[in-house]
């Protein structure tokens, strides 16, 4: 079969052909029926002159993953995918020509407006029993599924010193604590020289506490300080946000329930000498391994899983195989009771309408409409919009623009009702499907997800990319067998047996279901994990520096 | 002598007395004869009665730093310190009484239209001949004060991987080309996931352009790319801006003056597997390390230096030890034909006046005109002001406000004429004394100052910090004597002895003098480098994430 439709529906969900195809015979994939552009599925893309089945002759070469004109398409022409207006002829393109970006309108941003709110009720799926992981169950109810002690920091200021202890702490100290994992310091670019109170400043203060509240590090917060720092201690970590450390407490009186905020300031008058402070914080950093290597890892159910998805690297497959793939995956992780959140703005701003419909209530409608509208206005005051999205990779890739990319994008989401909303840097407290608010940028996404208590980070690469975290496990997904042939060792799961017909969506969502069982329980390593991949916490702050 | 009275003059040079006091005498410093205002400068403050020189009977007690009332303030009084207006009185104060930030409101900021440009001519000083240092000269002209190897980054993605390679390249390369000092990865937060044409988008990309040209880089310049970010490698480093490697380009017909851009690519087809990226990039490195290990110092002209000056964590002691003492180093190193970079547009502009009078030309005075405006409309867009500046530290110090904290900052810059400006990122191209336009933030200002080409950092700083530069060697500079004995390894000079009696501020600078000359030469470490203490690259983006 050359030209394999693959009709998507209302959910965007193909199935592609259970068989795999021989790699000499032109393949396009169409993802819905009304389209009039499909892409390129072969390796290598096609030569101008292959027939495609049906006849259709190529006009021009058309790369991988980039679009053919399945009819004449005159100047002024809507050119659909994914069922959707991605752009508008500007010019007139002959049945088998090459549409890219260059020959693309793109259409005007969705009016936040007049939206159909609560619209579509999802088909409801039964519930999916029995699943279980091995995770590391806290007092405060999350589940870690690694043991980590993390330094947070106050500021960047003090983030030589605290490598330099951090250094001290693995050689001496983590040998004889085998049951942690690692000691991750929380270094970041904020904390001074910031406009702390201007709007936005509070996002990447959020941040930075949730993400020392992370459920990998066990609820053992230590904190680095300098002293003179505009974020200090106290408010970076008001009494009542930093949890109970034990039992102990409760009898010593700490009725509220509180913890003890457990702060190194190097500026305090008692270090005298920079030993002085590194032996301050390893010492601290003792009494924390201590209480960590007690933990142990039981048996808890799927619905413990708080995961993140996210995509990097898009191509015109992200949309086809990976994402889908995830979509299936994030609907049985809703369906065993687990949290999973899609984020990214920028990259679902143009199929709001598809949000809106199927969010489970009125509020939960408007306040995504809430999350879009704060990111046009924080785009618009930097002369800039959500065209500013799309890479140069991206448009080799196929994506001819954000509209596109979007469609493809949004599909990680898969088919259930989205039932909460987070602004950026929120902790999320609910299960189900969520809409954490966040931009696009690969760094800043992952960091802001680590805040809202991730325990486990989904990631799909279609021009590859080798993204790690230090605090979770990242599982990352090829859109393309190429890809995942050529990264083999930095891939987890290759999602592009679906073009090539090897497998479905539903084999590879239940693929990654069931790899993320494996790895949250510590069974099995990702690729970044195995080779130490770790990218840097990068915040989100919409406020001015000073 | 218990009532100091340091007369800064014109100029803010304030002459102490030589000989040392004892710390159990009251001791207050009064910066200029109209000041209403002195600090306290002895160790741990001045109880309540505590009787002054003068007879004037303490009120309150005052901490280290802090103001005293020298006569009567009724509310609504003009509150004087360097002879400026630092604020008005919110209520009646008698004599000794404690003048802290609550105390008094904050004066309004000076317009930008009509100040006085380039009105005064400061008095011509001789040069200084015969200064030199041991340095690396680089094929450009410019002198490197270390020899390290940089690997320049495009993107935060490709960081893990890169950090992989560093330290396999430390491991296994570096012993074996001991005239190199080290290898240090430009890692950042920028790259992809950002509106790279939007307004002010190029101050980032300029900034990593110009770090990579750094002089202490010797002009070896390798890139690891990711493939489809924003940034890509040659609009990083667009062809003309990359050094010509050796005589053999020019020679092989390079007629341009052209170096390559040598730039490993991860999403390259030729990589398979990981080891393959983390071998490319060692490869690569190995050829840039034959080239830095066959550099030598050299005897060159003081005039080589670069110094880009800066203060952190500040107190009420940074303008009248630490920072007059670097001032009276800056004017030596503007006498012997150096360049000399001072920053930070909040904790200036409140002495835009002083500035643009003091410019060489009437260019120059628009020119620093222009970057506060450029400043006070960035800060506004964020609904923020310089007020924004102070931390709390700072006003532990005794610093009430961004006003009085301005007039202590900008006395670093000495007292010769403002010869150039540049805007952040900007590479220096001229001796003197120039204003780098950058935001005050330590990491951020040095980070600018770094791609302006210093090859010198001084920091002073009165609550302490251990800041440090993986690129460049930071001389930090204590404005107490306290401090300076508790962070004995930290602090590089005292400049307390001031405050003391022990050392005039002429001693200190020269001291400073001679301090940058070893250090240049590499005779000499800073505490900084002594303990490889390395704050991060942040990056100063105006423009927003996407």
């Amino acid at each position: 079969m050359a030209h394999t439709v693959i009709d998507s529906g209302e959910t965007h969900r193909a199935s592609a052909a259970q068989t795999a195809i021989d790699p000499a015979v032109p393949l396009t994939i169409r993802m819905h029926p009304l389209d009039n552009v499909a892409i390129v599925a072969n390796d290598g893309g096609l030569a101008a002159g292959a027939v495609l089945a049906g006849g259709l002759l190529l006009r021009d070469r058309v790369p991988q993953g980039h679009k053919v004109a399945l009819e004449a398409l005159p100047v002024g022409a809507a050119v659909l995918r994914y069922g959707v207006v991605i752009g508008h002829a500007l010019q007139d393109m002959a049945a088998g020509s090459w549409v890219h970006e260059r020959v693309l309108q793109m259409p005007t941003a969705q009016a936040l407006a007049g939206l159909p709110m609560a619209t579509v009720k999802p088909r409801p799926q039964s519930a999916l029993e029995g699943y279980t992981f091995e995770g590391f169950r806290n007092r405060d109810g999350s589940v870690g599924t690694r043991n980590i002690l993390a330094i947070t920091q106050t500021v960047q200021c003090v983030a030589g010193v605290t490598e330099f202890a951090v250094q001290r702490i693995k050689t001496e100290l983590l040998p004889r604590y085998p049951n942690v994992d690692d000691v991750v310091a929380l270094e970041h670019g904020y904390g001074c020289g910031v406009a702390i109170d201007a709007p936005g400043a509070e996002i990447p203060i959020r941040t930075l506490r949730n993400i020392s509240l992370n459920p990998n590090f066990g609820g053992e917060i230590m904190v680095v300080s300098l002293g003179c720092e505009k974020l200090q201690p106290e408010r970076l970590l008001p009494p009542g946000s930093i949890p109970l450390v034990d039992q102990r407490q409760l009898d010593e009186g700490d009725a509220g329930g509180r913890g003890t905020l457990d702060v190194v300031r190097l500026q305090d008058d008692a270090h005298v000498g920079f030993m002085s402070m590194v032996e301050a914080i390893v010492r601290q950093a003792e009494t924390h391994l201590q209480r960590l290597n007690a933990r142990r890892r039981e048996t808890v159910p799927a619905s413990e899983l708080v995961v993140g998805v996210q995509c990097g690297g898009s191509d015109a497959f992200s949309g086809v195989t990976a994402n889908p793939a995830v979509g299936f995956c994030s609907d049985l992780l809703v369906r065993a009771g687990a949290s999973v959140m899609f984020s990214e703005t920028t990259e679902v701003r143009d199929g709001i309408a598809q949000l809106t419909s199927r969010a489970a209530s009125l509020d939960v409608a408007e306040a995504l409409v809430r999350e879009m509208a704060w990111y046009d206005a924080y785009l618009q005051r930097g002369s800039a919009d959500r065209s500013a999205n799309t890479t140069p990779g991206n448009k080799a890739g196929g994506l001819s623009n954000i509209v596109e990319k979007a469609m493809g994008s949004i599909v990680k989401s898969g088919s259930m009702a989205i039932t909460g909303v987070l602004a950026p840097g929120q902790k999320l407290q609910q299960k189900g499907l969520t809409y954490a608010a966040t931009p696009a940028s690969d760094f800043i996404c992952g960091t802001l997800q680590l805040a809202a208590g991730m325990n486990l980070h989904v990631f799909t690469t279609g021009r590859g990319t080798p993204y790690g975290l230090a605090a979770v496990p990242v599982i990352k997904v090829a859109t393309r067998s190429d890809l995942a042939r050529r990264w083999h060792d930095l891939m987890d799961i290759n999602a592009g047996r679906i073009a090539d017909g090897s497998a479905s969506i539903e084999d590879v969502g239940w693929e990654l279901f069931w790899l993320m069982l494996d790895v949250a329980s510590g069974r099995k390593k990702t690729w970044a994990e195995h080779w130490k991949l770790h990218n840097a916490l990068v915040l989100f702050n919409p406020a001015p520096v000073t």
